[in-house]
C-alpha cells in the first residue's frame, strides 16, 4: 500500500516533513529524485546512486517507450530489475518529452500523435496507453498523461488544454481501477501561467482520488516569481494528506522556495546534466571546472563537501579529465552534484524541523541569485 | 628496491611464473596492465580497477606531457596521487604515440621534434626529457625513449633506427644514474621485422644494466607469425632474471603465445577500447552487444563470467544502454572486458603451474582465430 504521512509542519511556512511509505521502501520528504532518463542515472552505477542516500529515481516513459520499448522491459521483469535499481521508481507520462523533443505532434481529444525524435516513427499516446506503458515498466509511482502548455500561451489556449488535461485525468482514473496494486497514481495540475486557471485545475485534480498531486507545466522558461505565484495559487486547494510533486524543478533555490510553499517532491536533470557540462554546485555557489585558474588547484571542488569525489580528487585533476573528455569526469562530477543535492534536501528537512527554513532560503538566494544558471529544464 | 623473482618454470615451454617486487607492491607475472592513457583507465573508478585484482596500470607519457603537463602532475605529488591510484604505474616513453598520433615529426640524433596532435604546439623529446617527464610523473617503472620503426620498413631504415634506439638506450642509462631510487628502468629492443636485427638489438639491450627488457615495435600491423618469430629471435639473448615486457600486445591469444615464448608483461588498450565499441570478450569468443538478437536476451554477456556486469545486467539491458549511448554502458562493458583479461592472466599462471599452457593456447586459438578482431594496436 502507498501511504503518505506528515510527521511535522513548519509553523512559519507551508513546509512539511513527511514520509512516503510503499511496499518497496520508505522515503522521507521533501525529497529530490535523480533522473534516470533511459534506464540509467547517467554515468553512475546504481549502487553509487543508492550510496548517496537516494531511494527513488525518475524514469522517462517517452524515452523508454521509444527504446528499448515497454515489451522488452516487461519481459525483463520491470524497470527495476532491468536496470538493477533496488529503490523506487517514479515514471512520468511522456507528455513533457513529446512536447519538448518530438518533431511532430497532433493533439486530439483521444490522445497525442507524435513522431519519435530518433527515427521518425509514429506513436499514439493516450491516457490509457501512458498507464499501460508505465505498468509494463512496473513503476512504483505513475503519472497521468497531461497536455503540456506552450510558454507563453494565450488564456484561451491554456484553458482549452487544461480542460483536456482534466478529461484525461478522469479517463486515467477510470482506466486505473483495479490495475496498479501497491502502486500510486498521481494527477497533474495544469493551468499554465494563469492564477485562476491554476486554481481551477488544482481544485479539479484535488477532488479526484489520486495518491499524489503534481504541478505540471512549470519550469518551462517562466520567471521564478511567476512559478512561485502558480505554486501559491494551487497549493491551498490541495489536500494536506497527499504528497505534492513539482515536476522538473529545479535549482536548490527553486526547491527551497517550493518547499516553503508546501511542495514535497522534486526531480530535475540539473545536477547530472550540469555535471556533464562541467558545472558544479558547491557551498560557495556554482563553479565551472573548465576555468584555467584550476589548472594547478590541488584542493577539492568544495572544501565543505565530503563526497567521494571531493575526498579523493583535486580540481586540477577533474579539470584535466574534463578537458580531456575522459568518461570518468562525468562519473566523478555527477557524483559530486548528486551528493550536493542530497545534502541540500537533508538541510531542508533539518531546517523545517528547526524552524530555520527562511534562513536556509536566504543562504541559497545569496549563493544562486548572483550567478547565471545553466539551462535547467527538461527531463532528458 | 625493484626485484624480479622467478618462482616456477614451465618445462614444456619458455613460460615462467614470477613476481615483481617493488616498494609499492608485489605483482605476480605473467601480468596484464590496463591502459590509463591520460590519467584514467577509461570509464572506470580506480577502486573498480583495483577490485578486479589489477595492481599495475600503464600511463602514457605522450598524452600526459601534452595535457595536463608533467609540472602539474609533479606539483600534485605524482600521477598516483593525482589520479587516486594506489597500485603501480608503468609509463611508456612517448615514442610510440609521437609516431602514431603526432602529425609532424623529425628524428635527429639528439631526439624527436614533433607537434602536439591537440594544438600543433612543438615539443622536443629526447631520451633525457622522456626520463625527466616520467620522473615527474613518479612512475614505478619507466621506459627509455626508443624510435618506432614504420611497418613495413626497409632493412636499411630498420637497421639505422635500431642503432639510434641503442644510442638512446645508452644515453638513458647514463642520465638515469642516481635518479630513480626504488624505481625501475626498462630498455626497449627494436629491430623491426628482421630476425637478425632483432637478435642484435636483444643482445645489445641485454648487455646493459636495465631492470627489465621490453620488446618494442611489435603489434604494428604485422601478421602474428612474424610477431612470434621476432619474439623467438630476441628471447634467447635476454637474461633469465629480468622481466620481459611485450609492449602494446594484445589479444588473449597473442598474450598466451608470447607467454609460451618467455614473455612476462603485457599492456593493451584492447579490452577497454573494444568495450567502448561494444565488442566483448567471452568464454564463447567475441560478441558484439549491438546485435539485434540480443534485444530480448535476458542472459548475461557471458554465462561463465562472475563479474559485476554479468552478475547484475542482461545483454538486453547492455544493448539498450549501448545503443542509447548511455555513459554507463562504457563503464559496465569495460568492467567486463577487464575482468575477462584478469581471468585469462590467472588461467595462464595456473596453466604454467600445471603444465597445461599449450592446452590453454589451443583453447584460445579455437576461440579467437575464427573471428576477425577489432583493431588491436595503439596505446591511446
Amino acid at each position: 500500500m502507498f501511504k503518505f504521512k506528515i510527521l511535522y509542519r513548519d509553523n512559519q511556512s507551508l513546509a512539511r516533513l513527511g514520509i512516503i511509505i510503499t511496499p518497496r521502501g520508505v522515503i522521507p520528504t521533501p525529497v529530490f529524485m535523480p533522473v534516470g532518463t533511459q534506464g540509467s542515472v547517467k554515468a553512475l552505477l546504481p549502487e553509487l546512486v543508492a550510496a548517496l542516500g537516494y531511494k527513488i529515481i525518475l524514469g522517462n516513459t517517452y524515452h523508454l517507450l521509444l527504446r528499448p520499448g515497454p515489451a522488452v522491459i516487461e519481459m525483463a521483469g520491470g524497470l527495476h530489475k532491468f536496470m538493477h535499481w533496488k529503490g523506487l521508481i517514479l515514471t512520468d507520462s511522456g507528455g513533457f518529452q513529446v512536447y519538448s523533443l518530438s518533431g511532430y505532434r497532433k493533439i486530439t481529444d483521444e490522445g497525442i500523435l507524435f513522431r519519435s525524435h530518433l527515427d521518425g516513427s509514429e506513436y499514439f499516446l493516450t491516457p490509457e496507453v501512458a498507464l499501460d506503458v508505465q505498468l509494463k515498466l512496473n513503476s512504483d509511482i505513475l503519472m497521468v498523461l497531461d497536455v503540456c502548455i506552450p510558454y507563453p500561451a494565450s488564456r484561451e489556449e491554456t484553458a482549452k488544454l487544461t480542460e483536456l488535461t482534466h478529461r484525461w485525468a478522469e479517463r486515467s482514473l477510470n482506466y486505473w481501477q483495479g490495475k496498479g496494486k501497491g502502486k500510486a497514481l498521481f494527477g497533474i495540475i495544469q493551468g499554465g501561467m494563469f492564477e485562476d486557471l491554476r486554481k481551477r485545475s488544482a481544485q479539479f485534480i484535488a477532488e479526484h482520488p489520486f495518491d499524489g498531486l503534481a504541478l505540471g507545466g512549470l519550469s518551462v522558461g517562466e520567471p521564478m516569481e511567476i512559478r512561485n505565484a502558480m505554486i501559491e495559487a494551487a497549493i491551498p486547494f490541495l489536500p494536506e494528506d497527499k504528497p505534492r510533486y513539482l515536476m522538473g524543478v529545479g535549482t536548490p533555490l527553486d526547491i527551497v522556495e517550493a518547499v516553503i510553499r508546501g511542495v514535497d517532491m522534486f526531480d530535475c536533470v540539473l545536477p547530472t546534466r550540469n555535471a556533464r557540462r562541467g558545472s558544479l554546485f558547491t557551498s560557495q555557489g556554482m563553479i565551472s571546472i573548465k576555468r584555467s585558474e584550476y589548472k594547478e588547484d590541488f584542493t577539492p571542488l568544495d572544501p565543505e563537501c565530503s563526497c567521494y569525489t571531493c575526498r579523493n580528487y583535486t580540481k586540477a585533476y577533474l579539470r584535466h579529465l574534463f578537458l580531456s573528455k575522459e568518461l570518468l569526469a562525468y562519473t566523478l562530477l555527477s557524483l559530486h552534484n548528486l551528493t550536493y543535492y542530497g545534502r541540500i534536501m537533508q538541510e531542508i528537512r533539518e531546517a523545517i524541523r528547526r524552524g530555520t527554513i527562511f534562513e536556509l532560503r536566504d543562504k541559497l538566494k545569496e549563493l544562486y541569485e548572483k550567478q547565471p544558471q545553466e539551462e535547467e529544464n527538461g527531463s532528458n
